[in-house]
């Protein structure tokens, strides 16, 4: 039974001479090694440095600008049939996105071409230093909420020129903190934020939006003649929306008809002069590209620390949505996407806007769905999205003066209630109780309260989630399963018989300083009960104790000060402490603290079995 | 193969038919009783309702009364051999305490009286409501000395009114967050500050005190003829801690000693007048008992948010020392203390003390030790040192006139070094560097920057930990250990070999959304691994990747994309997934996601052994 590893004899159930096989004791890494393989798989899991082994200098320089800007390393594949794709995927989501971006500037409380603006540099950037190849970067409805909630709290809108510098300077705050997560590899962050509670703040962001528009939409519900022509406007919208919904082949038909439904309400009420009978218009769009803004940017005072806190709220939001998006289609298409290397892009692209007078851009779910159904290849497709927007810009802008804002209200409520994911809500019930209530406690906080105690309320549930499967890990009492040497949980297998005499505890958890008093008194509790069951029954006590430690992954000082505590108590009531199949990890700590000279080193076993037939050879069965 | 439970086969190992037994679907738990199963777990998971099942009324009424206030059940079996115990551990105690109050009043800049007053209340209320049988309550090196430094952020202690004021503020809210904790059942959040990074924290903390007092002591060098009296003090004092420290028949001596140093060399002063001389003496300490103080705490206002915030700081170190030395001294003597209870009682103790002139109280490690070894039974111990102490406030305090500063500097001194636990650290190096690392980072923190800084590397640390087991738990690769159906790590098990055309992993932990996308991508490079190492070696393909589910105790929605996400992924590779033994939890979660149905039911199997001889019968030998 001599636990420090050596050469294994033959070892065979029928025979009625058991040989236990060893438990291998591992060499003993260095301290540097661990700390360097514990790093290596916390920042640097997907092993971004793999292509650049055994290379050139020169190489690794090209690789290295490549890993920067991949742009340099699909531009040089890219041929005039990956352009066809690209050319009509962008023109598609240019003709989306139009419409959207001067709404969703409404939804910041900014100048409508504030939006356009921020659909032409953003893109640009991303195309040279992003990886995936469907994301269609852009204004999105629920940032924009964000951001306007966030900002009227500190300036109020009207006073235009401020509101307008805190706005850039959260965008540039926003834009620091993504590209300093990527940088510093601290991508994981993000993963905080569990799924069912962005399902849950997405969906209450959706409503709050859309009842917003609503209510500026029913404005103008008094004069009749007018609203007929909106409202079929709208009818017709929705109509070729849900047409188009219907039959994939005619994804385009809810693309374009935003900007149809824009084209010919603009038309209308330039000819009715509907504007002078009460129709509310967006009256003006300032012409031209984007200006520079970088002396726009609160670089001192009071207002630089209210934008640093709106950037980093504004920021991790737009990252999630992002993130979320190109790991999904880069999961459809099966190629990767370094979740970091994203990060660095997106805040690049977030800090150059933020001096270009874009506001916070990030990927926006509906427009990327359709750039991957209009058959997108690359990030060209953004690019093409950006020369269509800049030509808007410069020529088109007077055009839309006489679009009614109840049209764009329609667009923005139309986009958002895609958000809305009931499937993945009932999937969410079904699946997890807690996770569906950590997504309707988002959902509620963000409809009833305000955007950021919902978001509070997720990232909170999110915590809680965590602490609990920190702080109670699951225990289970073992018995075998006839005929068999295999020991199950006796809750899940109600075959699986205990053996007498003997008590057999999983624990299924690393045994740290914060579950480590809980374990050992859930032991002995779980030793208690037993005990009251077999005095009621007057059967034989338990002597022996073996805990299953397979899946004890590590160890601390508090866990081997709590399986001391637990010998201790056992000692005292004539139990025997036994540990079976410890790993390697827990192995080297039991000996660096003399725990397994304590128990003795004849109480460690390989197996449950193994422990079994030491401790009570007649009562056990092959 | 079927996986919706049955009647298990026979089956033998040396047959040459297997039958695979069958992984058990366990009937569908309700959710409300899914959801009251957690709440126990986790607020109640010491069963503390246990004695009052099948009680009569009036008896739950004596039983709930005995809960709150246990002096009712252990005050009935108290008889004279136990007062003779605690007698004697009383007065040792109140030997020891009377000048540390003094000194500890110092080190939170308050008058010396108020150290006498927090001796006073607070051990009787904790005597009446307290489980604990060996803690000696009082104030305490480390808090008075957080509480200080606290304190004098926010206002000067010149200004002694209005710092009393806050003192008083800070000790209610101290107390009303240890009651609120200990009634809440959140007792398990004293947990997270870990064991490495307390140590660390107090052993920083005796040195900044230490240094401070050493100040104080080398002030007075200058004079040779009272310091040489000092002097002698000192070496007599420490001649005799060393003294007592080494027989522990004398383990008294040690602790009158700092009585006998104060008694001597304030008779040798008052004699000598040694004050006029310029030895610094206490000068004055206001005699009577605890005025009322309920009028002093600030109940609105500027001072109030202060007082609450230096409140549950100070409360929560309380608590961290007093649970730590309640726990110790229960495992040593064999009885249980209800963490939450003791809490409920410390705030208790706490709350009152704010209103009698008293500030924040907890269990002295020192002082518990000496009541432990003078032979303490009960709390009774308590309750005499506070008599004492009465006595001394009544008739005694004008005595200390001429006590020199600098004695009680020793006193403190030589109290708090027995707060840096070497062997504990040494012991911390050997079993986890992790933890090594908070230790010395709390360490660092509270000497060379301050204790609050000190104290939130502490926290940001043990979090820290918590955050790397959360996000990055281990996974291994399995092989074959030779003439048995056992699969190994093959890290830890050199002789263990893996299956030609099939890869084990094991995943260590539960997946869910924090760490979802790690085991995802984790999986997928050991695959990527192991094919590079086949095709160099020319060796077959992988055919099936086995994911042996025994130490995932729990899965959530991002965990079941996760793993739709690999199944898709290894599909594209001509790969197939199979899972082995998941647990009841997750076996319910994979069948209201319809994954089982997604991979196929045959592909779940009972054990790895079982996998592997479905997979690839023919390179499978029993």
């Amino acid at each position: 039974m001599d636990i420090t590893g050596g050469v294994p004899s033959s070892y065979h159930l029928s025979d009625n001479l058991p040989y236990v096989h060893k438990v291998g004791k591992p060499p003993r890494q260095k301290l540097c090694t661990e700390i360097a393989a514990t790093l290596k798989e916390t920042f640097f899991h997907d092993d971004p440095l793999r292509p650049f082994k055994d290379q050139t200098k020169s190489r690794k320089l090209v690789l290295g600008l490549q890993a920067l800007f991949p742009i340099l390393e699909w531009g040089r594949e890219y041929n005039l049939s990956k352009f066809k794709g690209d050319l009509i995927a962008g023109l598609t989501i240019a003709s989306l996105c139009i419409p959207q971006d001067i709404g969703y500037a409404k939804l910041a409380n900014l100048p409508p071409q504030y939006g356009l603006y921020s659909s032409f540099v953003p893109p640009l950037v991303y195309a040279f230093m992003g990886s995936s190849r469907d994301i269609a970067i852009g204004p999105v409805a629920v940032v924009s909420l964000l951001l306007g909630t966030l900002l009227q709290h500190e300036i109020d809108p009207s006073n235009k020129e401020e509101y307008l510098r805190l706005a850039f300077t959260a965008t540039f705050f926003a834009g620091i903190t993504q590209a300093t997560l990527g940088f510093f590899r601290l991508g994981f962050l993000i993963d905080f934020l569990s799924h069912a509670a962005i399902v849950g703040f997405m969906a209450g962001a959706a409503i709050t939006i859309s009842l917003q528009q609503l209510k500026g939409l029913l404005g103008i519900k008094k004069f009749t003649k007018k609203t007929d022509i909106v409202s079929v406007m709208r009818s017709v919208f929705t109509a070729a929306h849900h047409g188009g919904k219907k039959k994939r082949k005619f994804f385009w038909l809810p693309a374009i008809a935003p900007l149809i439904s824009v084209i010919i309400s603009t038309f209308s009420v330039y000819i009715t002069h509907a504007e002078k009978h009460g129709v509310q218009i967006v009256n003006h769009i300032q012409k031209g590209v984007n200006p520079s803004s970088v002396n726009q940017i609160y670089f001192t005072g009071d207002y630089l620390v209210k934008g640093f806190r709106i950037g980093v709220v504004a920021g991790m939001i737009a990252l999630t949505e992002a993130i979320a998006i190109g790991r999904t289609f880069a999961a459809m298409k099966d190629y990767q996407v370094d979740g970091n290397k994203e990060m660095v892009a997106l805040g690049t692209m977030n800090i150059i806007g933020s001096m270009t007078s874009c506001y916070v851009a990030t990927g926006s779910f509906s427009r990327s769905a359709v750039n991957f159904m209009a058959g997108c290849n690359t990030a060209v497709s953004n690019i093409v999205m950006s020369c269509v927007v800049l030509l808007t810009l410069e020529v088109i802008t007077p055009l839309f003066k006489y679009t009614p804002n109840a049209i764009l209200a329609s667009i923005i409520i139309s986009a958002v209630v895609g958000l809305i994911d009931i499937e993945a809500a009932i999937l969410i019930w079904k699946i997890d109780k807690f996770d569906f209530v950590a997504c309707m406690g988002a959902f509620c906080g963000v409809v009833f309260i305000s955007v950021e105690i919902g978001l509070l309320i997720a990232v909170a549930i999110s915590f809680a989630k965590i602490l609990l499967q920190v702080t109670r890990p699951r225990t289970a009492l073992l018995g075998k399963l006839p005929r068999t040497t295999v020991y199950r949980n006796i809750q899940q297998y109600p075959e699986a018989m205990q053996v007498p005499g003997i008590l057999i505890v999983r624990v299924d958890s690393a045994i740290y300083f914060s579950n480590s008093n809980y374990i050992k008194e859930r032991i002995l509790r779980w030793l208690v009960d037993e005990e009251e069951q077999l005095t009621k029954n007057s059967q034989p006590k338990i002597q022996y104790l073996i805990v299953e430690m397979s899946p004890v992954t590590d160890i601390d000082t508090s866990g081997i000060h709590a399986l001391e505590e637990l010998h201790r108590s056992l000692q005292k009531r004539d139990i025997q402490l036994v540990l079976a199949n410890p790993g390697q990890v827990v192995i080297d700590k039991l000996h660096a603290s003399s725990f397994a000279n304590l128990i003795g080193e004849d109480k460690i076993f390989l197996t449950v079995a193994d422990a079994v037939l030491m401790c009570a050879p007649k009562t056990n069965e092959p």
